[in-house]
């Protein structure tokens, strides 16, 4: 078969990709993947960035796809690079991100026979790939074509659809590997596109939407309750989801305990400090809901998922994409139309139901105090979780947050403030891994859509090291504020803490690394600070730089155990 | 159930992997596989090593079993840290090296359930694990305890039985996951191990045999044929087959083609430059086999593998380990039997078969003319090629060489002489991927064998930068070598390399890092050398540093494809 002819396939195929909304692709060095790289490349209509490291390019992927809403493209050679594609497959799953992975392969008479770089890639993700399906090598038929242009269409809605997510298609190629002749690929298209740049298949949007009962029986549930609340987390979807939460909440006076993953901790009804005010047990049994709306996933707090799971209330889950999130099995219904449809249809109904505020402004009293208790109790020193307190208060509403797993994502959670206009906070909650976070930041900053500030901890900076490359070989902006104490923080508040040396080496791990040489070997600014003064400085020229630039906040493991038991005995104290 | 519950289960699971002969164990971080994590470090007789990003752990694993033999222990916590072991587990599948992979996870009714840091880990590796078995979590009564016993041992011998590989053990634990109260777990087990340090089961050797049938007829086929040759690639199980295939080469004056990953590239029998040879056409035609007796895998070259393809010879591949390293579809009888013991009755059956050396002599003065036109060719300066003939001249006996993938492993092929007695070579040539390379190579180190050399590219070094920590984290030390040319040289060799601006973009990728600060970064000494006497000063003194080293060579990747095409026509012409 001519090699032409395999560029004649991928033409129209790309092209469909582009025609359903696909922006950017992530390929990655190879020989077998040339067909797939070069299209991709020569394509005018797309963003094709090259990365070294596949496991980079997959986050990297994630993170555009995560920022955007619309599927990435992963384009990778045979063998194990696709298996470095493996964490970001199963985040994006758990997560639900929609990719579409395209990977390489040797045909079958060369696979599994010793012809090199070939591992066994069919069905490579398992359940983590939504749809996987095997792309073989055949001429350029009209037939042929028309059905690339087709699969295209379907790869691609089909990681929209329903529960986002990824999906896998490996292309199997023969040599030759380029197009055959000086004269390159033809530019007519075997069978051109439909007219008006209209993909093969289009997909209009079909939200599912509430019938009149069960807005009805919500509204009758919402107005029977004393005392309910709305918890939110992570969702990424829809950004205007945050705003009509808090208005809706607002509205009909229920205390919304809003993670900044839920882009809800607005005000006026937002919740900030519940992880602080539910450790303390006096206030979380004088605070048990009668009926909680969840929308969102579940939070990382662990006591608001005690408090949860021990409340006895009825609990009805917003989960329009069959997320699951109930690990207590306290969830009774299970809501499955669009979110924003459904609360604007319940907020037609309901009018201004609750006259009474109190219970409102009750937590709103303990948000107060709980704010006041933390200032107080962090003081005047930069420290984690001040650091987390300063981003949440002194970042633009344009900006981008990313939130390294771990600590940093509860600091967030703990600390941020509510902020009546804020920035997006995303984060990779999908399989909560603190593998592939740089990547993934420098993919939400390839998005453009603000500044885009990644706080991260030494772990996770070490573990993905290598997506900091992203900086100079693709000219992107990242402002990464490091918490350096030298090991993972999270575990000193284990009982396994307790556990000696073998803790220290094997689950605390540090490792004593200067990350001021990985700006150097990167190419990247570097500031060390250690008050608050230095870091609001910091964080400004590096907001303005041309350049990423890393801030460094050193800390100790032990203290900020310490200082996350004082500000908890503070709050709980003051409530 | 009680947190020591789970040490009394682990520990004897454990115990019975060290009575099976397991001495290695990598973790890293996490708080879900803290009970095997503190097992494996509680043990006296096991070596935990300590590693924080999951993909380098699993490829420092890899080489470390590929070094010994000895199936190594990986152990890693719940989530995408699992998924982070995919690449190495793929190429242990292919280049059949046996691993033990340990995943925590968390019980059924946390998973897929919101619970945070869980994908589905059951059968997480597809096809790549020999073995998967979901391992659940239960009282340590005796019958568990039987149990697990029983069960180690099995996963140790199915690591190594027929085709040695990697297997899967995904382990559940639910909370708490450290033992009660203060006075740790009882020293007595509840069911003792077997007497004098027995396993639980053992597996006594049973190689298989060659019939006297099979012996004859092999000693009829070479007998009959007058240009026979014995092709041997890489084989790391037996470190004595190197030295027996060459002996019984020159007993029976057969040529010896020896990939330097064979071990066999030894002399007298055995010749070193069959890929520069054999591109001569002419070459190639005189000295068409008629019998191909292959032993390892195919080896890399191109034009050593288009000419047995096209040879018509008779091709017996002895594939004690079902290796099917066969794409041309050449060969006509696979001898399963043990190697070495066929090689042994074959040699005893044969005497001294060929009075006729001619044959043998003829490839022996064509390796000599090929010799000295490459060293002519090549010069006095420092490049790509003489780095290669370089270590392969000067390392020690002693000496353990890990060569990475694309370019190096070819050079070595290409370039390095037969020595009479040589240091053993080792690549990740299952599926031929540049990923987990620096952390191969601290695994091999960490088996003390001798001083451990890696010979890498940039891209290589750029993929696994993350793994240079473990010189300083666990106290080891490599010389690596380094040729930096900025980019993936072997690209260039390729048609693609005639696609302009795209191709440097997306395939070449230059990346303009200065691995001087990843030598700052991990605590590395690095030397930088323009000319040969320069470099080997290096590396007789890094040989005998008390760290580990980075000598760099920078090269350009045009000079370089001229280079070598330099040389194979100067060998056409003295051949």
């Amino acid at each position: 078969m001519p090699g032409t002819d395999t560029y004649l396939c991928l033409r129209p195929f790309v092209d469909e990709l582009v025609r359903c909304g696909l922006r950017d692709a992530c390929t990655s060095p190879g020989s077998r993947s040339t067909p797939l790289a070069l299209t991709f490349a020569w394509e005018p209509r797309v963003r094709a960035t090259s990365h070294l490291d596949e496991r980079c390019a997959a986050f990297f992927g994630l993170g555009l796809a995560k920022a955007t809403g619309v599927p990435a493209a992963l384009v990778c050679t045979s063998g194990t690079a696709a298996a470095n594609y493996a964490p970001a497959v199963h985040e994006a799953y758990e997560a639900r991100v929609p990719l579409i992975v395209l990977t390489a392969d040797r045909p079958p008479e060369l696979r599994e026979i010793g012809a090199g770089q070939t591992i066994n890639q069919t069905g490579l993700f398992g359940s983590a790939a939504k749809w996987f399906f095997e792309v073989d090598d055949f001429p350029a038929s009209p037939g042929r074509v028309r059905w690339l242009r087709q699969l295209a269409c379907r790869a691609f809605w089909t990681a929209l659809d329903g529960r986002p997510g990824p999906v896998h298609l490996n292309f199997s190629f023969r040599e030759p590997l380029i197009p055959d002749g000086e004269s390159g690929v033809p530019e007519d298209d075997v069978v051109p596109g439909r007219a008006d740049a209209r993909p093969w298949v289009v997909r209009p949007r079909a939200p599912r939407l509430p019938a009149d009962e069960l807005i009805d029986s919500l509204r009758d549930q919402i107005k029977r309750a004393a005392r309910p609340v709305i918890v939110a987390g992570r969702s990424e979807r829809d950004p205007r989801l945050g705003a009509a939460l808090d208005a809706f909440a607002e509205r009909v006076a229920i205390p919304l305990l809003a993670d900044p993953l839920s882009g809800a901790r607005r005000g006026p009804a937002a919740v900030a400090h519940y992880d602080a005010l539910l450790r303390s047990s006096e206030f979380a049994e004088a605070h048990v809901p009668d009926l909680v709306l969840r929308v969102g996933d579940l939070p990382t707090s662990k006591p608001l998922r005690a408090w949860l799971a021990s409340s006895g209330a009825e609990q009805i889950s917003f989960d329009a994409e069959t997320a699951w999130q109930d690990p207590d099995g306290s969830v009774g219904t299970i809501v499955s139309t669009n979110v924003r449809s459904t609360l604007a249809a319940l907020g037609s109904v309901m009018g201004k139901k609750r006259g009474d505020r109190s219970w409102l402004e009750g937590w709103h009293a303990a948000d107060r105090a709980a704010a006041g208790a933390i200032a107080t109790a962090l003081g005047d020193e930069l420290n984690e979780p001040r650091v987390s307190a300063e981003l949440g208060s002194v970042l633009p509403d344009s900006a981008v947050m990313v939130v390294a797993s771990s600590m940093p994502v509860r600091d967030v959670e703990t600390f941020f403030p509510a902020r009546p206009s804020s920035f997006r906070v995303l984060s990779n909650r999908g399989a909560n891994g603190i593998d592939g976070t740089v990547s993934t930041a420098f993919g939400v900053a390839a998005a453009g859509h603000g500044p885009t500030v990644l706080l991260i901890g030494d772990v996770a900076l070490a573990h993905d090291v290598g997506g900091l490359i992203a900086a100079g070989r693709l000219g992107l902006k990242l402002v990464i504020v490091l918490i350096d104490n030298d090991g993972g923080g999270i575990f000193n508040f284990l009982p396994s803490a307790g556990q000696g040396q073998p803790f220290v080496d094997h689950i605390a791990t540090p490792h004593g690394l200067d990350f001021a040489h990985a700006a150097d070997l990167y190419g990247l600014g570097w500031e060390r600070v250690a008050d608050v003064p230095a870091f609001r400085d910091a964080l400004s020229r590096a907001l303005t730089a041309d350049r990423t630039t890393i801030i460094c906040v050193r800390t100790s493991r032990d203290d900020n155990v310490a200082l996350h038991r004082r500000v908890w005995e503070s709050v709980r104290a003051a409530t």
